[in-house]
């Protein structure tokens, strides 16, 4: 089973439109929360007036921060900065607006329509102030003494400015290295603002169920138990009063899940007006309302050698964080800066990241955060290094790998609070295996003979190093029942990726059961008492390990109870089928669901043993795993438009174990997709008033079917982690992390034109103007 | 905490009417399933013709038996004697009908009302056979061997009769002892038929969650686990993918939550048409459906020595079953056997009680089951003895009793499987005890001055021993959040007798917190692996020791914790108001939620501990605990009407250790007014065609305030439990268990005709000809 391509167990369901989205969610009695949205995106709060929506019949409360001033911010999750605690969000504005699309009131109504139609009474009264929207540029005062001291939740002196923290690493002698450059080799560039956008808007209801007085929280995956706690903390509840419940997602990739002010409202309401209480988004709420992402901006200088190996790295970059600092705090710029040298061996390394607010949507994680920028600026500066060195552009990067003699390979910084060491890897083997089952040599030869016939078509590549696994637990219980039926419950979250596949898989593995016998519970925080949630590629690693050990546990258990049924050894039985018996002599067998019918509590009592064949165990992990990879595309121009297509697309990746090769291919393609959207297509634009250009489908392009080509996997399993039972490194992100440096570099090869790409997406209208600027146009 | 009067912590909610019974449970697109009923005692099925009831729109099914052909009958939950196993129920009719309201077909539609009106237009066609009404008559032909078979599941050769189980007990040389006699004294008594009957009828909604694949069933209290798993037998499912979801209840008392066909019926549609299905039972069904009870006559013979010791008793009864065996088996007919001889000596003991089967609804259990029947025939033959010998009635019982030197006692028989015996007692001064606190002398003494004045009035006892704590095993889950909010989970149900109050109450004991700050979690089996269930008065007494166990391993692991934050030793901290301090030192305090918030999983392991401040315990016993008590009352009799008034009840209870004494007090008052409505009014009659004649509140009369006295309850705790850490033994049954024997002995005493009463209830028609006849009649 494990290492399977078992098809996956959450399908049947999705498959017969029988799945459970946050608007399927419905009550009766439940009352409708419409968000009123700033619609400038900076000004002075002077006044709302409430008057007339509060006389719409059917509205039952109409509320403003004034009555949610007894509520703290929304707090860090991850990477948390104590400097940045001022910047956090408000669940409603309370001085001052700072993007549009910010809460600034919410109207509780007994149906959507009534809801909708008395927002638009709610009169909001604002000063506007100049829009600050450049990630890059000065710093400018932000927050007022009063404002700050809210945020951080003691007093401040005095206001702040928009640099909301600066990220520094270092290690190795910079300065040495570059006195010592053979050359120095710099770019500039950007990766603009977009992010995950699932199909499904985001959504939650609430409702305190009446006979328990349980609040009862059907909300996003990703992270139920830190929501649960964070909801509970921010609304004065116990925790154990809370259940979230997870339902299934229409996509997730770092933006769902996370806590958002109506994650708050919600269940707030849901608690002070004693009614069920639902919110869903609409599409260009949810555009301006959930995390964007990347908008960074990278000034990257490498000291080489004649070889073109990097002897330092000297990076700045800048993180365009939107008007406040959400759950995540530094987590992106801090993951930049971790991730920034990749695959690299590279001697010395500095790094300044500096998180800079501006008036638009805050921004967050979006899959492979941190790692996408990085990769796309370290990447064009791998190829810069290549052609002001004339050297072949995989082979500049053949020269800087980590070695696999060096592995495990510590660079002596830290990526989230962990050592940052990569776990194993043989970068070289991965690019020999890749260039012989895709034929590269073949593939170059074609692309430069069609180049040769006047086509504008070039190949390009990115390499990059993912990290997963991210600790530091997760835990598992098994249970088997009377009738031998599995349940596998864990505090893991699933966003679509097929966990509870490769979870099933793992338990019908060691109990030799049926995969149609297991069944996955997950996200229901009243079954499992911790989990860390769906996030940074770490379900497979952690929870995987966790339900391995547990699994094994049980089928321990099971021998335990057959030995002493049979009065035989546990060595002289196996485990078979759904069953246990005697070696040698498969009539002497008895069922895992008679050793639990054994395991009722009088007799599990009589064996001294604890009642029910199940158990539940944890996996500690201090360390992040790290797979790695490498994209290859082939990207083709239309001199009229400057349209690029992508024609072609290959991925390797080293993902030590897959416990389900069809499903890593399916993070990866799908990653692709991403990747691709982010390259080409994808942008959260402003005015110069910080009005979003970019609030429904018209605008925001995001990729279909059409611009996607065919992609080819490689994936490997020559560096199997050392760091858990499985060997596993998750396979979450890979397949996005180097799409628009490879693409980017493609692009550049199709143009001729190194150093071209220095911004994504890569507009049709930027070729086209360098095409006719380069007169290549024909 | 533990021995306080707590006020209920299950009321707010219900006062507040937010709790959610039965029919709370709605879903939209439910369909409501309405049973189809016999309307005849007895004939055979010739056929059913279910196409006008289709036509009906908004009828989305109908079934008769063929449609359930595949499903078992109901089986034995307790007791089961395998000769009764042919005697079971069908959920459907299935050749013959047995009992007016036996359901042979079920119709599913959109609404109530369309289900009600398509059920009036299912033709069921009925060859018509004589009724068996006669519970101690002859024994007649009663399955087929094709019926026996069915519901044996196994071939059976022959019909079998209308016996479907003799219970025979015996110990002593009963024959010597009569043959010894100095006087045999013999009662001929019958109980009539009656039951519990809570205000809210039953009702029980499913539905298969189309996200997770579950079967959710929101059903009844009292044994949810083992309906559980018989529903999942039933219908082929696996009972870990069916979740059995315990609401509130209007009233238990035995028959409530067994399981009936509509508790297979309603799931299995759920299942079968992939729509919630919802039935909730009208008044006049749940009169003729849910379990009679009673109805046993007994012929008790005692040889007596001249002291009017009790040397040997020779007892035979009769159990009339009704219809079918239902998930109670012989639980009835066992326990009265079991239990008869009470709280006396009675040197040598016989007894044969007789199962049989008749044209009535079926009989199951009702609060104090066997032991009501038993102590009203004990009781009058102590009477009788009393009156033959011209001794003093209570003195008879006090020559009887089993004396506190020779506890434990144990009586050479079994009672529900486990050895008989009563653990602790001290009958005399519990007598005492009572004469003393409620000056029985001058009540007696006022009682002959008022008869001498010529009022009809009269004073009588009731003896008895109650059963409980029945195990074998119950656990229990205590946890502390990071608050410091506690949840108590356990497999317990609850009936309304106050379960969560009292666990709640031991927990807060244990971990010195207020009691509002724990909240129990019961009922839900997907949150608890096992549960026996509230049957028995076994909770207080199982889960009460199961969750002292959990709760002081919460305390340890707390003390633990604490111990290592302070280094220090276990030894030099205190529990203290919901935190741990240094003993002599209150500063040096960690709150037990801080410490809940160590043991997250991470720092947990660097402790070497679990996750959580947690524990899970179980408790086992294979004994019950023998509760012991005297009813005392005075009743008046109209002479006129031949009413019965009862002026006045004491009870005199030892419970060992009264977890918290208003809710005894409220149990026993509660089982008093029950007890009194099966001595003087409700009876379930049958004319000669085995119509019901009580199918409505005009003609079941249950008591009322007006009918009830005030209730003086003394509880005692000399006797504590040796079988479990806190002394308990159960008081659910007490206050109804000598209802019947101590109010017919008053109307005896009152009427001054010893032995007049013979049968419950005691009509003002039996009485009014008694006066008539003996001329006492003024």
């Amino acid at each position: 089973m494990i290492g399977g391509s078992a098809r996956r167990v959450e399908d049947p369901v999705l498959l017969r439109g029988r799945g459970r989205f946050a608007a399927d969610s419905t009550v009766s009695g439940q009352l409708h929360l419409r968000v009123v949205r700033a619609g400038v995106a900076h000004g002075l709060l002077r006044g709302i007036d409430t008057t007339a929506a509060l006389a719409v019949p059917g509205v039952a409360a109409v509320w403003t921060a004034v009555d949610v001033a007894d509520l703290p911010p929304i707090d860090f999750r991850l990477t948390a900065l104590d400097e940045q605690r001022p910047y956090r969000q408000p669940v409603l504005a309370r001085t001052r607006v700072r993007y549009v699309g910010e809460p600034v009131a919410v109207v509780l109504a007994s149906s959507e329509y009534v809801a909708e139609d008395a927002a638009e009474l709610v009169e909001v009264d604002i000063d506007p102030l100049p829009a600050v929207l450049d990630g890059s540029g000065d710093v400018v005062p932000w927050l007022t003494a009063e404002e700050a001291s809210w945020g951080a939740q003691r007093e401040i002196a005095m206001g702040l400015g928009s640099e909301s923290a600066e990220i520094r690493l270092e290690y190795g002698d910079v300065a040495a290295a570059f006195a010592a450059a053979h050359r120095v080799v710099e770019v500039d560039v950007t990766i603009g603002r977009h992010s995950g956008v699932p199909l499904e808007c985001r959504g939650v209801s609430a409702r305190v169920d009446p006979s328990t007085g349980v609040l009862v929280v059907d909300g996003a995956a990703k992270v139920p138990f830190w929501n649960r706690d964070a909801i509970a903390r921010m609304i004065g509840w116990n925790p154990r009063d809370v259940h979230l419940r997870e339902g299934h997602v229409g996509g997730g990739f770092g933006p769902r899940g996370e806590l958002y002010p109506e994650d708050v409202l919600v269940p707030l309401a849901a608690v002070r007006l004693g009614r069920p209480v639902r919110w869903i988004a609409d599409r260009q709420e949810d555009l301006v309302s959930t995390n964007h992402s990347r908008d960074q901006r990278h000034v990257l200088r490498a000291a080489v050698d004649e070889t073109g190996v990097v002897t330092a790295l000297d990076g700045q970059f800048w993180t365009d964080q939107g008007a406040y600092v959400r759950t995540h705090s530094a987590t992106v710029s801090s993951l930049t800066a971790s991730m920034l040298p990749g695959p690299y061996r590279v001697a010395s390394y500095r790094v300044s990241g500096r998180i800079r607010m501006t008036n638009k949507t805050p921004a967050g994680t979006y899959r492979s955060p941190g790692r996408y920028e990085g990769t796309f600026a370290r990447e064009r500066l791998m190829d810069q290094i290549a052609n002001e060195l004339g050297l072949d552009r995989l082979e500049v990067r053949r020269r800087n790998f980590i070695p696999v003699e060096e592995m495990p390979y510590q660079r002596p910084i830290q990526a989230m609070g962990t050592e940052l060491i990569y776990d194993s890897g043989d970068y070289a083997l991965l690019m020999d295996k890749l260039e012989e089952r895709f034929e590269l040599a073949r593939l170059r030869a074609d692309v430069q003979r069609r180049r040769a016939a006047g086509e504008c078509v070039g190949i390009g590549y990115g390499w990059f190093v993912e990290k997963s696994g991210l600790g530091p637990y997760e835990g598992a219980e098994v249970e088997v029942d009377t009738t031998g039926a599995v349940t596998v419950t864990t505090g893991t979250s699933s966003v679509g990726q097929g966990v509870d596949t490769v979870l099933t898989q793992v338990v019908a593995d060691v109990l030799d059961v049926d995969l149609d016998r297991v069944r996955a519970v997950r996200g229901q925080t009243d079954r499992f008492g911790y989990g860390r949630g769906a996030f940074a590629t770490r379900q497979s690693v952690m929870a995987g390990s966790a339900v391995l050990k547990a699994a094994e546990a049980v089928r321990v258990k099971a021998l335990t109870v057959a030995a002493e049924h049979f009065e035989i050894s546990p060595d002289d039985l196996e485990v078979v089928q759904g069953g246990i018996q005697v070696v040698g002599n498969a009539d002497a067998r008895i069922s895992l669901g008679e050793v639990a019918a054994l395991l009722e509590p009088q007799h599990a009592n009589r064996l001294g043993l604890t009642p029910g064949l199940l158990a539940e165990e944890w996996f500690h992990c201090d360390h992040m795993t790290y797979p790695y990879g490498v994209h290859v595309s082939v990207v083709r121009i239309d001199r009229e438009t400057g349209g690029p297509t992508v024609e072609r697309y290959l991925v390797g990746y080293d993902v030590g174990k897959a416990l389900n090769p069809t499903l890593v291919e399916g993070q990866i393609t799908g990653g692709v997709a991403q990747g691709l959207g982010g390259a080409l297509l994808e942008e959260f634009r402003y005015d110069e008033a910080g009005q979003p250009q970019a609030s429904t489908f018209m605008d925001y392009l995001m990729p279909t079917m059409h611009e996607m080509p065919p992609v080819d996997v490689l994936v490997t399993e020559d560096a199997p982690s050392p760091l858990n039972p499985l060997g596993i490194k998750g396979a979450g992100e890979g397949g996005v992390t180097a799409a628009a440096a490879c693409i980017a570099s493609a692009i550049d090869d199709a143009l001729q034109s190194p150093g071209f790409v220095t911004r994504t997406p890569v507009r049709p209208d930027l070729i086209r103007a360098h095409l006719a600027t380069t007169g290549t146009h024909h």
